[in-house]
């Protein structure tokens, strides 16, 4: 059985999915956020143990919370 | 109105009262967690901005979901 991808890759998977259904490009959504975009990039390849300061950011952003965010993952 | 408390203080008033509810120390859930004692003290008072792979730690350790520990903030 396939080793579960990483928390990082699992939440950075969602967030890409979740933005992208919103319509963001990955640089739009980074300056809705105020975040820079390389830094968002990072995140969506799971290459970022982000904060719980940013994650309440991208949250935020998206217009869902905290939980709705995290679910699935 | 007051100010709504800062999400750090939010999550750590969080953590709390669900380690206390599964009758958990501080003491105890930090060995659990495999982190310091003063780590899960300082999250608790909101003084901790942690990253995406300790909360995910808090979680298992609690055995719920990152949506359930992050209901309600």
């Amino acid at each position: 059985m396939a080793k579960r991808a990483d928390i990082l890759e699992r939440f950075g998977q969602r967030v890409r999915a979740l933005r992208a259904e919103q319509g963001y490009s990955q640089e739009g959504f980074a300056a809705a956020c105020q975040l820079d975009r390389t830094y968002i990039g990072g995140i969506e390849r799971g290459e970022r143990n982000l904060a719980l300061r940013n994650i309440e950011t991208i949250a935020q952003t998206l217009g869902i919370t905290l939980s709705e965010l995290m679910k699935g993952l």
